[in-house]
């Protein structure tokens, strides 16, 4: 498109000026490295007055860190962690939760991307048998990998789940600002209110150059995490330019700023392509991903003028993201050129 | 020290104004992620530029990742890798080259941080014997985690009993620019020239924000290694802010000015702290580090002034780290301030 | 029952009694450990006549370490494993296929517990995506879990499917002599022949007191086993007491003799019982298990009688095993009480 | 030698006449697998008899497998193990430690083979530093593989040290009955009383045809360790025949028994060789090996005779090992051909 930007991923979009002046402000003198610095100090307050005091969180470079390293803090090797089939731990890490952790993932079908406790329940067997893995995490992402969003009693009733049966709930916040500003929460309402044990934070699809976090609820698991992380290759010598981003990103609730900017572009959009002949809308729009069925022969074409993913071949469905950056003009200029593509 | 600026590690440091510029500048419109856009190949064609046709460059968040996954990439868990008591790998990752690899490291004791046939021979024991692990890797920093330089010849001599006995060489280049530049030499004779299998390219200790990078020099480790990194949690979805700062670095040679600058700035406190009477400089300064012996008494009054780390407890000795930015002014400063609190 | 065997698992049968005399033979004086000794120089000559020349055979302790052994042989951390959903190594070693190699398994669902390479097929995508993991290996049971044995062309074609795609075939024997005594075939005809890799070679189940082997058919497989056996902690250091079991099965045949007696006295179990009302026989009865549905309600007082196990509670079907030591008394006496539970 | 028995080691030679009995007796009809059954249930009665209530066993494969297990038991990967550099896990384990764990290994010079706190306090540096491995374990053989012995009070003394840090006391005891024989103690005196914490029990080189168990002290690490050993692949279906084995070992005191005429015939090896003009004893013979220094040019020509190992090629030192079916007569026709190899 003209204006540079495409429906690709929210990853595909650059940084926000407002983060990218906190890493050039903070690119002054030298200050101690590995997070021994006044700027991660202020960062880890920033978190605590978001998510309360005793939650504690350890920058990464990535989600998949995030989220690896949260398994590797919940699990021991002969344990399960019960996911999405359609989840990014399952699918799209090249079996880095399996290498770093040692675990079995257990994925569950599920048609709109959540896992439900009917849906958890079968996964959950062999428990006390030895020749079985222990079923130990309930891993959901929120916002899913399908663009819905779990209601927050959805989240608490998997929670309590979970801790009736020993085990523990992570959630895949890569897009954790989108769900949180899509619900009207606060982070705190929508993660550790609702009983989530360690959270991946997502940062850098939300506007950030690269980092996210690991946000934990649980006071045993914080004294090793250090570790975990170092040994993890997730421990940046120059943390400060992690630290500032992610503090930028709580201030001024620019988290929410941009997620609500990706959400209301997404909603913009369905709105627009739901009237054109041939789309058919095949998951709710709750955040910043719309998930469309459209006519196998448009694809191309439509790709040719700006890129995307297509989700599901056989299905003929197409994911179209929207990002902080994602303007009106934006969504009415792709929107007129799948209608062009569609006719 | 009144310039905000101290002698305690190279990546205490903040980022050189070009990298911080290039940065600004890619900070354009949406690119694919995960490393399929023009900043990420311009940045290849660069490394080939310097390294040479057929060198395979894999951008990572930091450096300890670009050694864990050279190694992983070089090893079966059964092997070992022989490196020095003093390498950063065998002290300083928190045990992840034996996580993520499953591999034994071998250390050797080198007065001067560098390996020699001699010193590798006697662990290269048990070849063939099913109850030991198998001698694969040499790893060698260069410049040593000691401040020394391997000379070009011994780097070779390196390569050819390592070649000789079907193993390989790795070279830790988290200062490889500080060695390189001090031999005078360009990235690809300091390197593959001399018979180096596989290279962590450092940058972040150079001067730029955070990016390093494993380059492979041999053709049959390149196809699977992309998985490597992926499975290693290294692979960035932003990457192109990634390959604009490693493509700044190789960039009208900043690697080489930054590097320089730092030498020559060791250089220069070197010669001005050896004439104070208590201080021992206890290791060539070829590099950007400065070792010395001090009176125990004095380190805390003199950290006081600045930090810096202390190296060795027992021997009383210190490290003084000179950085891109270091200035004669802050050298100056320095030496005086050890002068005086060695009164 | 009466006569203390069971149709629980051909695990719960003993030691046939040419094993257990072979065993009391060899415990005469001293011989070196490890395997270099003459018990096990003879053993292996003895699976070089049955697997032909260049087969390599190594000694481990059960059949879950023969198969992990053989997928850590074959694969790397970032591949996977397509295996059915009923396999052993996905739903009964604890994860130590995933904890061991790193590797995910990929799980294809199987109504007649054979992969195909139609149901395979569809888990192969992914290829080349740095964001999946890479198949690598097919792997089945012979005979399945469920009782079915695939014919020798079912077995070729999936190996041509797999070498067709750079993949490789490995075969779970821990019933393999079952399935080569019902197929009519040698032990190489039944496996190297149709193109498996790797096979895991059940003993323990066939009237071994403890004993299983992985045998190799790729000739570069063979350096590097021995040191994957050691570090997988399968180096048995009174090796001939392993070698002269695996030695005794395959002396005039026992293999196919224990086998036999096995498949027959389950196929007279499932002529016995078929014609029982409320019996549903599930599966074909190719080997020695015999699946069947029957009323839930009997389940209870018939295992009182002689424990089994329920092998899908859901569907109400069972699992009756025979074993080399099963009698056609047996056999009559369970049918009886079959018929008696189900009045 | 005439007898066909070697002083090689303590596992060339057979099985003891009770042992192999007591897999005769146990094999009739069918028992449950995997540790369901009399046999197991009546060993873990006769463990406890020993170790004393709560004391639970495990038994497993073999001595690698009983060393790896409990140190996976006992830490998480960034931790660390402490032990003698001559120590087994440390040099013949073929880096399974390392590869099953993650854990560092850190060994320590011990000219006779044991731990001390002094020696050990060097390498308890940098606790709580996220960039170091994290001192856990201390790892002693007991007897060593020196031929020595821990007197009661070194041992009680290390696990003071390591309690008092946070730290645990695993024990290899691959010959522990022939230091409880030495030292005229209990099994339970030896071990639990002086505050070992994990127990790797040798069976196999006392007399049995092959089975080792891990014994656990501490009740929160039983509830897991099941699924480590099956993850462990260390399960065996046929248990009972490991079970008896060990039961028969803890039967009248034949793990005394045994221990005694290997520790009496290694004192009388000592005595008759010490006497031969060029041979030297370099170690405290204490329990069932004897370590000499022989003339360099001596050893080929006594090796033909009987086989045994050299322990050290650089200082020409060679070791005896004493079996439980040692005899007076090997012992001295044995001394009778070093007498002449040396003259």
């Amino acid at each position: 498109m003209s204006s540079g930007r495409s429906f690709a991923s929210d990853n595909n979009a650059g940084v926000h000026p407002e983060v990218l002046h906190a890493l050039a402000t903070a690119n002054r003198g030298h200050v101690v490295g590995y997070g021994d610095d006044p700027h991660t100090r202020s960062m880890e307050l920033r978190f605590r007055e978001h998510f309360g005091a005793g939650a504690a969180v350890f920058p990464v470079f990535n989600g998949t860190a995030a989220n690896v390293l949260c398994l590797k803090a919940l699990t021991q090797s002969h344990q399960a962690v019960i996911c999405s089939e359609a989840s990014h731990i399952q699918v799209d890490e090249c079996g880095a939760p399996e290498a770093w952790t040692g675990c079995k993932l257990l994925p569950v079908a599920t048609p709109d991307g959540k896992l439900t406790p009917r849906r958890v329940e079968a996964a959950c067997h062999g428990v006390g048998d030895q020749h079985h893995v222990q079923p130990r995490v309930l891993s959901i992402a929120q916002s899913t990998e399908l663009g819905t969003v779990y209601r927050p009693n959805e989240v608490a009733a998997l929670a309590r789940f979970a801790h009736a049966r020993g085990m523990v709930l992570h959630m895949d916040g890569a897009r954790i600002s989108n769900a949180a500003a899509a619900l009207g929460l606060s982070l705190r309402q929508a993660t550790r209110d609702l009983g989530v044990d360690a959270l991946s934070f997502g940062g850098t699809k939300n506007g950030l150059l690269g980092a996210d976090a690991v946000v934990l609820f649980r006071k045993e698991l914080v004294p090793e995490f250090k570790y975990l992380r170092k040994q993890g290759m997730q421990l940046a010598s120059k943390m400060r330019f992690l630290s500032v981003q992610l503090e930028a990103l709580l201030t001024r609730d620019l988290w929410r700023r941009n997620a609500l900017q990706a959400n209301r572009m997404a909603k913009r959009l369905k709105s627009l392509v739901r009237r054109i002949r041939g789309v058919r809308i095949v998951q709710k729009v709750d955040a910043n991903g719309v998930f469309v069925e459209i006519p196998r022969r448009a694809i191309a074409p439509l790709r040719r003028k700006t890129f995307f993913y297509t989700w599901d071949e056989a299905a003929s469905v197409v994911r179209w993201m929207c990002s902080w950056d994602t303007t009106e003009d934006d969504v009415r200029d792709f929107a007129r050129a799948v209608s062009q593509a569609l006719r």
